[in-house]
């Protein structure tokens, strides 16, 4: 086998691109506009560092040769001789951001053609959109302007999708599931499956027909495998630029606000209330009916059990101020002592 | 992007259907019989008022204005000017799940004309199956009476279906598969793929074939994205009117019998055994070969590593009775003090 | 509904070839060549057991009646009447791996003659190659001699497959994906979306394109629904014969070795190297940037938080060395007693 993912291949992108979307401040000009965004640990970099351009990490070492054009943070500083142009940015992470979009050269999926996709001839889709192969979209369904429907991906009944979506492969969108501008799902996820909601009947659960829906706001993220439940009666809501990892679990009638993020494998159960701002470390998981206030940070793999403050960081389970947990964790590490240091009390228990 | 999903529409619904299925006591006639099922907090509430049936949560208050119809607890006492009509029932949530499958529009996966499904000459179809495009059903398949097979679902060589089973968009059946009756499986959802299981060979690990396949019981409902391993040489059991939220993981070789609920990222190892009329929370974690018996409730989060009496109430990890799992909380929060208590015999090693 | 699952149908298998792949040592002669593996608890079992092979498990007691022949370890003791013929094997469960091999019947996704299929005109696919129905290949992917690419599997564009590979169904491969021979990837299961990265802009999160791809090395085994992301400018890694349960999550730039086993609903954040070697229990979390060394052996439910040692047995969260962990919840179950113990130094705080 070969071991070369093809992704990182050559690129036109100009100096002038480069300058404009990480306003940095140039020293020294590159010989060429360098074609390749790359990490010095790439096989290809001694090869390629005269064509590449690196944005070198806080606290990292320039990478020998030097490439074309080296991104550092303002501050960082370079030997005299280091060679190659550099661009003096405010924020080497946001610049890379920057970067990987300008070099950016992953295909969205698209259309085959001749390639069988279904379009309920009730459904509308705006000028620009794309069916790659296998693409459903059911009836009544609607495509904004240049979205992109993964190949074997399905538009439930009814669905609405903003401008410039991508749903990669294998998505499902159930019925009643709408979707503002720029969202992005990718493979597997399945948004609007029913509620886990039952009422307990005389011949055993009911199952509660779930109406209420999913509404996704613009430029909301959500990763691979993960789900987000409809609502009962009221839709389930993930506000304006939040990022969901893969991987998690999203329960009925939860509201989770704008610029968000949920880290892998984080479930939140049904009727929780996540606020705007808030980060959470991966697998962590929120109890039906409590909330977490903007801002709010949760450390990876917290249980939230009851309602955290906005602006608070909580860890642990059950979940409570990180200075409390860090506090626990320290007494905990005292157990041993304070067993022996009882031992007058207990009666001779021996050397346990 | 507009916020509203379609599902909340107008439904023809009888008074004598409302009565008919949640046995009520009606006080008042209502205008009309209600054309939607709401919740006051929707925003169409206000204008749809007159035309809506709500049903009333547990200490919530009625809402304003009043709807066409309120449907209570018996032993509610409303305020005696409060409008419309009400209907008494004995349990609310009931009453909903009732209701909402009365009022239930959400379509089904359905047939688009024309559209490319894959069935092998070998399968076979009874009256009134429905399969939605880019479907597949393998060689010696078969699919019960009015079963629907969601959009780019796959059903494996030789599966058995029952009837009226809906298995929703991007599902896979392996081969060896038994679904009952009334089997509804969510999107994602993967059933019989092989058990993690490798015997230590001397180039690595080996792996074990699986033949066991899964066998669902009559009325069970399987989660989107939620994986249900095949047995090794025996089947994966679920069973009848068992309930699995999305993101579980359920082993090879495990048992789980009827009336059981699991809610969302629960995880269970091989060969463990789930008794009836079982209820986990979220994010469970059952250790392989240990059993839980039946009409245990486990706590979410909880870590299970021995067996569960029957009747009893775990929680936490490693899981052990709620009790002294509660107990164990409390005196964690008394280390502090115990830390403190305990100087004199630890020496002086200042304020920590 | 019937429950049987047609698994577990007669095969036509030699006692040459029995002998081979075990090494096993026979003591008399079968009448005839087990056509059956099977578990004694098999409701066939007892009319069939003189047509079926049983490997015995360590500790477990020969069924009865005996079977045509029966694999045992080679110091088990049986009954000098115990009948039927015996093959003795240094290892039951490796024997077991290498029989169920050689009984294996599960069909693999296979074409159906005339089924859409979508291959990019650019794809290449070597002899041999089966698509099911609905199997996208994009363009520029290449999939190796005899590999299977399941129904309504995706392989994005520019990806590799190596040889004898199996897809199963509703599987996405995206762009800049390499997958070496003998790769199983189970249905769901999604190799190569973005990871889950993204920096602080002046108006919300901006995503960083990932272009680094994923390499799976050769029989490197996914499970159903679990998700490998992308690495950011250098590929994922997973080594040659690590085996993927069920649910797992594997962060953008993570390493992980040869020979290791993660089982399911492990979640590795970014960055994180796991060696060769090791054995992960279920539903563990690994922080990221942290190693775990060649050979460690991980406790179900750990939560690892820094390096673990090679060859090194953690367990809880923080995870830490066994013992350690062992020896903290042996101090917990004393905490009454402590409490109670310190009861003079706390003053009167009553029975509490």
């Amino acid at each position: 086998m070969t071991d070369a993912t093809d992704a990182n291949h050559e690129s036109h992108v100009t100096l002038e691109q480069i300058q404009a979307v990480t306003g940095g401040v140039l020293t020294g000009t590159p010989n060429v506009a360098p074609t390749r965004l790359l990490d010095p640990a790439h096989p290809a970099y001694r090869q390629a560092a005269a064509q590449a351009v690196v944005v070198l990490a806080p606290g990292a070492e320039p990478p020998e040769p030097a490439p074309a054009l080296l991104v550092v943070a303002e501050k960082h500083e370079l030997a005299a001789d280091y060679g190659g142009a550099h661009l003096r940015v405010a924020d080497p992470r946001l610049a890379l951001a920057r970067l990987s979009k300008l070099y950016d050269a992953q295909p969205l999926p698209r259309e085959h053609q001749g390639a069988a996709v279904a379009v309920h001839p009730t459904a509308t889709l705006e000028e620009g959109v794309v069916l790659a192969p296998g693409a459903v979209v059911d009836a009544g369904a609607h495509v904004g302007r240049n979205s992109v429907v993964g190949a074997n991906s399905v538009v439930g009944a009814g669905v609405r999708l903003g401008a410039e979506c991508v749903l990669h492969p294998n998505v499902t969108l159930y019925p009643a599931t709408v979707l503002g501008d720029r969202v992005i799902i990718h493979a597997g996820a399945v948004i609007g499956a029913d509620g886990f909601g039952y009422a307990s009947g005389p011949r055993g659960a009911e199952k509660i027909y779930h109406s209420g829906g999913v509404v996704l706001g613009d430029d909301v993220e959500v990763g691979a495998n993960t789900a987000i439940d409809r609502g009962t009666l009221l839709p389930t809501r993930v506000g304006a630029r939040t990022k969901i990892d893969n991987h998690c679990q999203i329960g009925h009638n939860v509201t989770i606000g704008s610029d968000s993020l949920l880290a892998g494998m984080t479930a939140v159960a049904g009727s929780a209330v996540i606020g705007s701002g808030v980060i959470m470390g991966g697998n962590v998981a929120v109890s039906d009916h409590v909330s977490v206030g903007d801002g709010a940070r949760i450390a990876g793999r917290a249980g939230i059990t009851k309602d955290v403050p906005a602006g608070a960081t909580w860890a642990g389970f059950p979940a409570r101020p990180h200075r409390a947990f860090v506090r626990e964790l320290y007494l905990l590490g005292k157990l041993e002592q304070i067993w022996q240091a009882v031992k007058p009390q207990r009666g001779g228990e021996g050397s346990e």
